[in-house]
């Protein structure tokens, strides 16, 4: 079934030296350096006669300076469910472009992020209400809900250069529950 | 509580003559000459070591001429849950900017469009899992929830010049349940 998770859990039990991340909750403070936590929080504005909020204009869109051949998109993701303790070993950035994810459940989901590949990585768990912007070549794992379907919208930079870095860490960092 | 439902409710019952529209799927087809829909159907590119599917560029988006001063950015509506039959006498549009709706929820929700003001408008039933993007200038319904919360994600334009045009039906239009 998923032989990952028993198994990670019981190297866990017998290897405490192995490196851990605790997962926090994604607060916008805890997650300035890294981009924009999008959701139903601050000001707003009322429109449609009252029935509806408005929080307006939440993320720092930014698509570099290749207008001309490139554009912004949404395109929809549908990612298998991964769970906690949750082992990774791979970052990657666009340096070309910012990147926002829009989950289409109310279902919290992880989000791992770093300054540089030499720094610990950090790793947030959202509240089921929050989507993420990450800033134009910001550090980040690849996406992993926590529960099915992994169903998100992302908004992001379509053009035809080149615009990924991967980093793979020597040793596997695990994150961990709150 | 919520008054309007029932009265409406009773006043469809005796009256026969309302004018109604009877709300649908939604589907690429049907929706085509209003929008795109959003979702995880059709081709796909696998991303992140096959463990993700891209879904890839799917909107229309359209920000029309005015890039100096206006941009396309993500903001978060929040609102109010309105329940089936559903009356309604206003329908609006954007002329410089197409409009996407991206629930964060898996809730479906009602999406009401017209061709123009002098044609009976269209109402669809998303099936939880489908955003749209409304082409610019497209008319359209406010955004009508029927689940709270009424939780979306929209990308829509920013900017200072007037972007919305209001139609107001002399007799009010009755959406019901398909």
């Amino acid at each position: 079934m998923k032989p990952l998770v028993p198994t990670l859990a019981a190297e866990l039990n017998g290897d405490r030296t192995m490196p851990t991340i605790r997962a926090e909750p994604l607060t916008p403070r805890a997650f300035a350096p890294f981009g924009d936590v999008l959701d139903a929080t601050g000001d707003f504005r009322l429109i449609n006669d009252g029935l509806c909020q408005r929080y307006h204009d939440r993320a720092k869109l930014d698509f570099g300076p290749e207008t001309s051949y490139a554009h912004q998109g949404i395109s929809i993701f549908n990612a298998e469910p991964r769970s906690l303790p949750y082992r990774f070993d791979l970052i990657e950035r666009h340096p070309q472009g910012s990147q926002a994810f829009l989950p289409m459940t109310a279902n919290p989901f992880l989000v791992i992020v770093a300054v540089s590949p030499e720094t610990k990585p950090n790793a947030f768990l959202t509240n089921g209400a929050q989507g993420i912007n990450l800033h134009r070549g910001t550090w980040h794992g690849v996406l992993t809900p926590l529960h099915a379907p992994g169903l998100f919208a992302v908004v992001d930079r379509i053009g035809p250069t080149p615009n990924l870095e991967e980093y793979r860490y020597t040793e596997p960092w695990t994150v961990l529950a709150p």
